[in-house]
């Protein structure tokens, strides 16, 4: 008896392609992204793959790569459950800032270090301030962040993990994941038990559904588990790594 | 103290515009029915109305319709219930065919009989059959019909308005419910105490949100409701009357 796990990074947002901090900020796909997303679909379909429950964060660029993926695997009409825990990494007073112009300010090591440090937060976010999300109604009385730290992702991940996508595999779900770089990552390092030093090199491709097969202690039998197109997923990953070059 | 619930009817599909009985089968929207829904949530957030919380069947017409009317007014990321009670009136053996080839061959009574009686269901569909939905897997274990008349549909909405809708509204959330043509008529004869008789001469305009305030006891404060673009839905209801024709 094993468990089945899909995790899916949204497509190429707006933001992606213009090299921007995004983390809250509530971007569309682009016209690439919704591509990716139709892809994940035509994947997840080819592969028999086919997800029982879809769980989101609360950001239009996850749940429209979900939306499209499943309407093109028929699978439109499962259950939806969405939670600020799968959210992007907030990218505290970064957001809205270009990638390649705060490498320059700052310097490679500076910049590396927010980027890929598993415990270093930028920081934080002035409230009230135009990419601030202190005011926006689908956070109010939820204990929001002001800046993150890949650390910070995943304490505040796990508690959904645990308390909703596990019970969805435990009942013998297929369960899809529609998430973001760092959110998934934090599952990843979680599932793969990868340490916080090597976790820095992991990159997730955009629109490439990653095979999770689980055993009965939900370690992956499969370790790294298997993207639906492995080719592809290794050239994505290579770009991913050289953002802001 | 009122509660807020606004009704939204898919926009066209391929089948609308092909002028096909559709009832369950799942059809996707046509270009000008994803318009339509994308102005669906113009108006809704024109006129403030929020939703909380979407209620939709499991019929991609109003999947995308919701998705795409909540996209545009910023409420892609609100809890999302789905179910079968939700769904269009099956339409029995007439599933797939021509409403103009019907009327000619069965003649304008049996025509009008079985798409306006109440209580006349078309004949049931053949198991296994082109457009049946018994092999479905969304439908497992489900007691779905094999062909209804509005009085099976208002039987079987109904449980699910009470257990699911009503809930949410009592709990003071504005919530959305994406669905069908019949299905909308169904709660729409509940909520007015609409006759069986005068039911039938009632339409519901594809993509034009219907707004109902209702009081304590669930009674409308207007009866009828309130459609948020009365212009546009006066047109529309005329040529959804003349369907077939």
């Amino acid at each position: 008896m094993t468990y089945t796990l899909v995790l899916l990074r949204h497509g190429e947002s707006d933001w992606n392609a213009k090299n921007l901090f995004t983390g809250w900020v509530d971007v569309p796909l682009s016209e690439k992204g919704q591509e990716e997303a139709v892809r994940g679909g035509e994947l997840m379909t080819a592969e028999g793959l086919l997800p029982d429950v879809v769980h989101t964060s609360l950001l239009r660029r996850a749940i429209t790569t979900a939306n499209l993926a499943l309407d093109r695997a028929e699978r439109h009409w499962i259950p939806v459950k969405r939670h600020w825990r799968l959210n992007e990494r907030h990218y505290g007073a970064l957001q809205g800032k270009d990638k390649k112009e705060i490498r320059e300010e700052y310097g490679e090591e500076q910049f590396m270090l927010w980027r890929r440090s598993y415990d270093v937060p930028p920081p934080e976010i002035e409230l009230g301030s135009r990419y601030s999300q202190d005011s926006d109604q689908r956070y109010a009385g939820e204990p929001i962040p002001r800046s993150e730290c890949l650390k910070d992702v995943l304490e505040r991940a796990l508690p959904y993990w645990d308390s909703e996508i596990v019970p969805d595999l435990r009942a013998g779900r297929t369960v899809l994941v529609a998430a973001h770089g760092n959110s998934l990552r934090a599952i990843i390092k979680h599932l793969d038990g990868i340490d916080d030093e090597t976790i820095a090199g992991l990159n997730v491709p955009t629109g490439i559904p990653l095979l999770y097969e689980l055993d009965e202690d939900l370690v992956p039998v499969t370790k790294g588990g298997t993207y639906l197109d492995p080719a592809a997923a290794q050239d994505a990953i290579a770009a991913v790594a050289n953002q802001g070059r």
